[in-house]
Formats: C-alpha cells, sequence, structure tokens
C-alpha cells in the first residue's frame, strides 16, 4: 500500500500516518520529493481496511499496490484448483458442461431436457428453483418441488445437479438437494449468503456480479474460503454496460485474468452472458478457447414456452451442435469434451 | 408492449404470436409493414413477462412501451407519496436530514455524534449496525449491541433512526430499534429480503443498486409495496461508471427522473455517492437544487478514526456549514429545512 | 509514479528498472518487502509515457501517483483562472450562461431566440453551424452562412458567440466569426483539432468526451496548453453509462472535482447531458449549487420544429423561469448571475 | 418507428403529430390503448432524425423499431461482403491476421518485425505513422517518414499496409501509402474524417469507438459507404467499462452480433482490447472461435522498447506460438489461415 501526502501536507501529518502504520506492525519507506511525500507500508493487507488512513489530515489518497484477496489468489496456491464433485473433476484436463433450462418448471420439463443434455455430453444440469425475478409479478419458481424434480433427474441421468440457493434460510434445505450450490450474480455481494454457503459441505458455484469488478468478484471467493469452503468455481455470466444489443456484455477477458490472478477454476454462461441464443454457441465457443474450464448454457425443449429465459436457450439439437464443436476446439487447449 | 418480427417471418409464426397474446387477454394491433410487421399489445402488462414472447419462432424482438412498475409509478398515484416517521413527514414541504456515522463503532462515538448533528439540524439519525463489507477481514458491525446504541442515541436526542438490514432472519430484530428500514444498495435486488421487509410495519429507506437502471429500482419498490408495504423512500447513492476520481457517481438526474415516473420521495446520499469529503457539501446543495426531499450524509466527529467509510464522513463542523448553505437553498425550491 | 515488481522479479531485471528511471534523470526510491519489490520515482512525469517500463521484464504494473497534466493543474497554478471574452469574465464573481439553439436553421429562428435569451439575461449566444451527427443522413448544420448569421446575432444584440469547430481545416474559418470556439464531445480527443486551435488567438470551450475520465479531459484541456492558448473553458455534458432514461448521465460531481483538481473554469450542459428538457432546470440548478462557473444551454422558440435536438431545448418561457431560479441560488454560492 | 403518446395527450395532439408523418410520406397505424395512444410509423427510417418529433407536444418517446443504418445492413444485402486488398480477400475462408508494431519507431526496428511476422504467417503489415495520444508530451509518430518506412517494408515482403489516418487533411497523404486506411478509435465519430477516406479510393479498416454502441458503429460504416466507399472492414478493440483491470474490455460479443445485423467482415484487436500481453493469445484465439474474419495484433521485437504500448505487445516468438493455436482452430470454424 502507498500512502500519497498532499502536497504540503506538514512533517506532523506525516508523522502521524507513520505512527499509524507501524503501530499495526507496517514496515515503512519513506519518499520525500520535491511534489510529494509518498510513504510505503509492508506488511498484512488484510488488516489495511481497518486503519481509515485515508482520511487522516494531510493524506491525498491511497494506492493499492497488492490484490486484497489472499486465499483466492495465485500466490498463495501457485497449482490450480480441481474441484470434485461426485466422480467429476471440475479445473482438471477434462472440461465440463453443465446444462439444463433456466427453471424448473415441471417434472415432465426437466426429465426430457436432462436426458437430451446428457445424450449430448453435459456431464451436469442445472435447473432453477428459486428464481430471483426483476419483477414481483414473474414467476418464482417451484421450490422444494422443483429441488424434488432435480433429484429425480439425477437419479435417472446420473448427473450431479447445480442449483441457485438464494436465501440465507434455505441454505441447509438447497444443500440437502444439491451437489453444487450456485451463488447467482445479483447475490456474489449477499455477505451473509455467502458465510452461510461458506459452511455448507458442498461446492460453490460463484456468479460474477453484474457490476463487480474481477478484483471484487475474488474478494467474495474470499469471504467463501475465509469461512472454511475453499471448493469456489467462478463463473463469468457477463457484466453490464452502456451496450443495449446484448442483454449483458459477457466479460471472456475475465477468464484468462482469472487465471493469472487465482488458482481458482472458472467457467463461463453465455446464456445470461448475451441473453440472445444465437450468440450463445459464438460465445460459448470463444469462452473454450480463452482458457475456460467449462460452460455453463441454458436448454429447454421449446424455448418459446419456457417461463423464464426463453429468449436465450438453446433446443437440444442447438445444443448437440454446439458440444460437437467444443469437442473440436478443446485439444488446442490441451483439454478433452468426455 | 409492441412485438417485431424478423424480415421475412412467415404467416403462421405471426398468427402464432397474436394468438398466445389474445389468449392472454391482450388486445392486438397489427402492422403489416414492408419490411417487418410489428404486433402492438395493449393490456395487462405485468403478465407479459410470463409469456416468453421473445422466443417464439419469427420474433426478432419485443420493444416495452410502458414501464413494467405499477403501484410505484405515477399514473397510478398522481399525488406525491408522504412518508410519516414519527412526528416527521418525508416527502412534504420539510426537507430531511438524515446524519451520523457510516458504522455505530461504540455508544460514546455515536451518542456524541447524535448530540452534535441533532444541533446542526438533522432530523433523523443514521448509524449501521450491521456492515457488509467487501473484504471478510473489515470491520462487520456491532450488530444487536448497535442496535441498542442506536436506540439510547434516540431516547437522548428524540431523532428517530434509520438503520441497514441485511439478512431476512434479522428483519424482525432490527425492526423492533429502528424506525427505518433501510435496503443498502448491494441489497436492492436481494428479492427474498425485499419481500421480508414488505411484511414489516415500518418505513423502508431503499438504495439505488450501484448497477441499477432507474426503472429496475422502482421494480425493486414494487417489490416492497407488492408485498404490502407502501411506505418507501427511494435513495440515490451514486452508480458504477467508468470513472474512477469519484468512489461511485453520483446520479442526480436520478432525482427528476424519478419525480416524473414515481410518486415516492426520493433523498440523496453524497457521501457514498462520492466517497470524499471535499465533494459531499457541493453534491448536497446540488441534490436540494435538483429537487431532492432530503438528504443521508455521514458525519463522524474524528473521521480519521473511523472503522469505516472515514475518507467520505463531514466533521461535525463541515456539516453545520453545510445545513446553513441547504438553509438557504431550500426557500428557492419552495421548500424548508426545520 | 511507482513500479511494482513481480513476485518474484530476478535482481537483475530490478536493475534494469532503475537503470532506465535514473537513466532518465529520475530519483529513485526502493522498498523490498518480502513479497514484491516496489520502485518509487521522482522526477518529470510528462516523460514517463516515453519510459515504456510496463513491458520491461519483471515488471508487474505501473501505479500512477500524480495526475499526469501539468498546465492545467492546480498546483502550477493556484488561483482559478478567469477567461476573458470581450468585456465578460467567464470564471469569476459573475455567473454566464450561454444559450441558443442546438442549430442555426434559419437567419429568422436564430434572431428570434438571440434576443430572447438576452432579455433573459444570458451573456453569450450559443448555436451549431457545423453539426457532427450520428446519422449521415441527417441536418448538417448551415456551414459558412449559419456563422453569418450568428455575427449578425451578435451585431444586433451584443451577446459573443460560441460555436462549434469540427474540422482542422476550418477552424481558421470559424475562428474569424465566433467569439469561442467549441470542441465538442466526440472531438475531445481529436488531437489533431485540438493543437489546431491551441494556436488560435480566442478562448476555447472544451465539452468533455462521452466516456473520458477526468483526467483525461484535463489531459485535453492540456493539449491545447501545452499548445499555447491558456484560455480553456471546460464544459461537462454527461457521459455515457448503462442508465439508458436519460441520454447521458450527467455527471455533476465533475465539477467540484475539476474544482479540485484544476485551476480551469467549468461550465455545465444539461441539455445534452440529460436529452430531455423537464430535466434540464433541475440539473442546471444543481449545477449551480455544486459551484459551476456557468451553464450551456439549449432554446428554442418551437422545439417541436427545431432540426436537431428538440427534445432537450427550453422554450424562451421555461428559460426565463430557469434564470429566474438561477438568480436566487447564486448569492448561497457568493455569486451573482448578471 | 413507434410513437408514444403521454398518458392524457390531446386529441389534436395525436393528430398532429399524425399530420406531420404523414406530410413526411410515412404510413400510419393507430393504437388507441386506455393508458396510451401508440402511433405506429412506417416509411423511409433515414428521414426520421428530421422530423423532431420527441419535441412536440403530448409525445413520450419514441421508439426505434429497426435499426438506423441502411446501406450497412443485413437487410441491404444478404451475401458477406468480401473486401478485395491486393490479392487478398478480407471476409472469405482464409483468415487474416494483421500485425506488427503500435508505432514505426525507426526503419531497422519495423523492417526486422515485418519479416518476422511474415514468416509467422501473418497476412498484412501494421504500424502507425500518426500517433493519436492521450498525452501531448508523448510520443506522436514518425509521420510521412514512417508512411516510408511502411511502403519499403512492403515491397521487401510483399505484405499489404494498414496504417491509421489521422486528419482530413492528410488522407490523401496516407492513401498514397497504404493500402488499407485505418479509422482509430477516437476517430470513430469524427464524421468529417469518415467524409474524406469515403472519397478516397482505399479499403477502410473502421475501429469501433471506446463507448460506441454496435448501433454507433454501424451507422460510422454507413457514413462511408453513403459516400461511396463500400470496402469496410469493421475492427473490435475493446470498450469502456468500469473494470480497470483490463486497459479496455474487449467486446467479443460484438462479432456474432455485427455478423447478424451487417454484411461487412469484422476483425478483432486484442492487443488494445486488453492492454496485457499475457490475455492477447487467449483473447486471439477466442476472437477466431466466435467467427472474426481475422486479427490485428501488436508484436514488437523488444516490446520493453517500444516507444508506445509495449506491455501489450507479443515477442515474434509469442506471435509465432499464436499463429499456430490459431491455425488449428480455423478449420472448426470452416476457415483457414494461410
Amino acid at each position: 500500500m502507498i500512502v500519497v501526502m498532499n502536497h504540503g501536507a506538514k512533517q506532523e501529518e506525516i508523522q502521524r500516518v507513520i505512527d499509524r502504520l507501524t503501530g499495526a506492525g507496517f514496515q515503512i519507506h519513506l519518499s520525500e520529493g520535491v511534489e510529494r511525500t509518498i510513504i510505503g507500508a509492508i506488511g498484512d493487507k488484510t488488516r489495511l481496511s481497518q486503519l481509515a488512513l485515508e482520511a487522516m489530515p494531510g493524506v491525498d489518497k491511497l494506492v493499492p499496490i497488492l490484490q486484497q484477496f489472499k486465499l483466492a489468489g495465485r500466490e498463495f496456491k501457485e497449482q490450480g484448483t480441481v474441484v470434485k464433485v461426485g466422480n467429476i473433476s471440475i479445473g482438471g484436463e477434462q472440461l465440463h458442461v453443465m446444462a439444463g433450462p433456466c427453471a424448473v418448471e415441471s417434472r415432465g420439463q426437466l426429465l426430457e431436457v436432462a436426458h437430451e443434455v446428457k445424450e449430448a455430453g453435459a456431464t451436469l444440469l442445472r435447473g432453477g428453483a428459486f428464481k430471483p425475478r426483476t419483477s414481483p409479478y414473474a414467476f418464482q419458481g417451484l421450490e422444494e418441488e422443483g429441488l424434488k424434480i432435480l433429484a429425480e433427474a439425477r437419479e435417472q441421468t446420473g448427473l450431479p445437479i447445480v442449483t441457485e440457493v438464494v436465501d440465507p434460510r434455505t441454505v441447509e434445505l438447497v444443500a440437502n438437494y444439491t451437489d453444487i450450490l450456485q451463488i447467482g450474480a445479483r447475490n456474489m455481494q449477499n455477505f451473509f449468503l455467502l458465510k452461510e454457503v461458506a459452511k455448507a459441505d458442498k461446492p460453490v458455484l460463484l456468479k460474477r456480479g453484474p457490476s463487480a469488478t474481477i478484483e471484487e468478484w475474488l474478494m467474495a471467493a474470499e469471504y467463501i474460503m475465509a469461512g472454511g469452503n475453499y471448493n469456489v468455481i467462478l463463473c463469468e455470466r457477463g457484466i453490464r454496460t452502456y451496450e443495449t444489443y446484448t442483454r449483458n456484455t459477457l466479460d471472456l477477458n475475465a477468464v484468462p485474468a482469472v487465471k493469472n490472478l487465482s488458482h481458482l477454476p472458472v467457467i463461463v454462461d453465455p446464456s445470461h452472458g448475451t441473453g440472445k441464443w444465437k450468440l450463445v454457441a459464438p460465445m460459448a465457443r470463444a469462452a473454450i478457447a480463452a482458457g475456460a474450464d467449462g460452460l455453463m448454457v441454458e436448454v429447454h425443449c421449446s424455448p418459446a414456452e419456457a417461463m423464464s429465459d426463453g429468449p436465450q436457450s438453446l433446443t437440444p439439437e442447438n445444443f448437440r451442435v454446439l458440444m460437437q464443436e467444443i469437442r473440436q476446439i478443446a485439444p488446442v487447449m490441451g483439454r478433452k469434451l468426455g
């Protein structure tokens, strides 16, 4: 951390900053320039947020030098993390595709699509039972009934399931059914929910918030890890920009960026990321070529009847074509698709 | 709602869209142009999200004509809503300033600042007991202990209190102490928390999410109102943009925009909105000149010792100067500051 | 400037960075931490961009400590700059309002509105003769004919004029007619145009680019100043964000921010900034309350007939009401409106 | 175009809108709903911007139904455009990679890198002779001297060249040397420059502006096409978002989006798009997988000595590896790399 003092900061103001830093165990390097005095502080970065240096008299600004996360960082753990879900390993040589409908709508709908995606090569089944919706008048999900249907689909197909948890009060309930607990984009900084999934004995799929920086996303992972659960899978799903043609701007730059900064596996959701089914396959291919460890894709047997997010869902047929393309790109990346 | 069909959509595709709309009770207006066919649909807008039209074959896109909110809209209620908090009326002629520290840190700290802000003219006391923090290693708040201190400050000063609620499980607890339940920016789309405060018998201060459009913000208000609680106060607190000089970009345009679209009162938080105390007073004055019904301002007796957000806190002295300026601008707006 | 080396950077890589910096006349402060080595460099900041340090082996990133502008900075000149235009002083005690139509459409249209805005208290006349339009099929301006009409309006009303220059080849032509050369938002980083107006003997009104940071805006001012023209007036006119309700997001935070960073006067254009005439008056009042030195406002005698930007133009009547309100807010700011 | 009238618009206001539309040759469809009246207008969309409907009394807003571009649109020309540059075809089966340094720095530097990139498989040579730089103190390019060096490199290697034109006064000069005229991102809406390159007898590479929507980008292409030059190649190079880890956010979604909307070829520049050389190869691979017709990549023999944009330049060795990867992904896309 660098503390930049104001042009004309007084000697005593500089001293007071130094005292507070050394008092908190930081090692100090002082640079007195013509225009400004600059104080470098080296020590436990996790303590800096408690020092309130930015409000001290004479301080112009703080300049962070290192990322604030620790457990989630590549410097903490050189080797990429592999998250085990049953006999599946996410983050290893094998790519994994989680496919299924946005929402579980009925037993028939889910079972049909579950078999379809399995046949096409998906290795996990996705589907929402609790749906956070922008409008209070929209379909809100089948809740526990949906979880039961997901569990039945797993039994029939053998595919582990991933479903969203939206409320700290239902983490335990959802964890009883699902194989991976999904934190949705809007809940990425719902810290009280993060603390709850940190206690659960299930891997967590953490979607990037729609306006979260890569660093904030990794800090959210840090919450879960600091709470004791190291099995975090990151999922890029698009950020909010000024562009309106796409629902979100799927930020594939985040894939190699996360690979540089963190050891956690990262997958990509091109369905929410673009909001248009025609863009899903190109961006899914691109995600794999950028180095993602897998995909999360919405598939619906009749998108035009879907109760949520139909416009971004692939038909089983389109999904099969996409899987075929991924299978060809995988080896270029030194990966394979089962 | 307008449904724009693809260039070259088939007659049967057009008919299927019309059938689905009329089946849902919509009245249809068909425009067959040279390049495109356009279907206008008039009816209950709250049902549209369930029709999944965008995924139907031949559909290019949906163009919403009316805002999706209803209860929160100016067309639903012409007259501005006045929210009563004890003997205070927010949204009336009187402007209200909610002041206090970002976080309750100790009994001494809060009581001191409470008396200071009251003397300067604040009519409500703010202070966080539960703090959602980006870093798991940062101070997380005094929790119930903090609520008790807030209640004591209210007793001593007579100022009603406003404090944040962050978890559906603690809504009841917080409601037992506070006069206004605050929904923080990061929780604006925590729909399960919104549903919980909708059931509480306390007014809700709803902060705008850091990447929420004005329409999404009003949809979040709609959640609370649809759940039975009509006492919603909106609070603009800055949005995320590419600009990095300010912590957020305080969007004062939202003040007259909300006044046009909605009947709900709107206040402004220039402390979080700018993140720099030097910008707080100019933007607070500007907020009032733009037509805001009040302000939420962070005040701390020694910002440099604050456990959170010191850099954006005013000293009591700076706060008094600001209140003096507001007092002079208020009459230009046909308002007054008590 | 701080150079942060990679975790594990080699001693020779560190030495090579130090050598390049000292070779360029920089003074060095070295901090060797456990995790990272950090090199502080103090010297002529304008030379840093030529050193390409960021690409040197072992370098993680550069962290700028000081703003890159110099002539435009408050540290270069403590006192606020006052720009003289005829017998008008922009940046002094007096607030100035530049009003008129978006585009000069005809002699009759301009003369009528010129007299109207003068009567209401405007002290400068605005109007576009060269119009940069998003569509090649839209009205592109009257060009020199428009300049002649502006000059005639000045003769009749005594109001100095401000009009946009869009092409390096016509700077001289426009300068022959206008009192202030306006650089439009889309041209803020048209550096070859900036260099040309730097040579002109007329003050320059520099609009902020739609996606320019405050620092980039001041760097554009630096171009003009480095070219020899110190009479630069900054104009905030809205930035591009994800919000779609307003045409742009007028960023009033930029007003106090610029006042902190720079000595140049700053005015605000709420017409382009919001794109909706109903929001113009509230945001104009707010701009003055935030500390702006003046306004630029679109006024059109019949907005519904305007050939460009009608929806954001005030009628003369609405403009008079606004001027009345500004007249009342000005004294709170220690300013006056003539 | 849909005109949405205000709740409570008067019959005569509605009639006046209809009259103006029919007077301009539009065909009208009227929908009188309970809440609002909606007027659909079908006709020559290029004339709408001249009608100023949005400012007419009683009008709430205009809702565009069709994109505003015409010549650039897929509806105007079904088949993808192939741009010929010498014996090279951009937009055909063959992928093309334009490689070279950000700026031409010296004869030796350029010739060396030109041979390197040719050998690795690049089919065009890039290099800037006129450099638009944010700081007036940064290296501004070798100007005509740089153009001569580029021409010499072409002679030696046979690679056609692409270089940026920044000023309407030098379009002819640059066109005398280059094979493709490049419009840089900051000049995408420099309409007077666009009109000038429209007259040139050379293909134009049009970079997307840093805050341009896809529609605005295609409107800029429309300017060039409306001016008579149909040989436009689009180039995605990153947009400005709130994310700061990358210099820009390379928006690969734009690749399939442009392919849907337009018939023009589109290439991707991952060097400017990310600003970090480590991200260049992953994003270059991803661009091809998303369906791009080619790449523009910065290569420098010693990035650490580069006079501009070193941190985002590949070494010849890294470039060779990348080309090898692209060669493997191309066939999956039904493309090949020469």
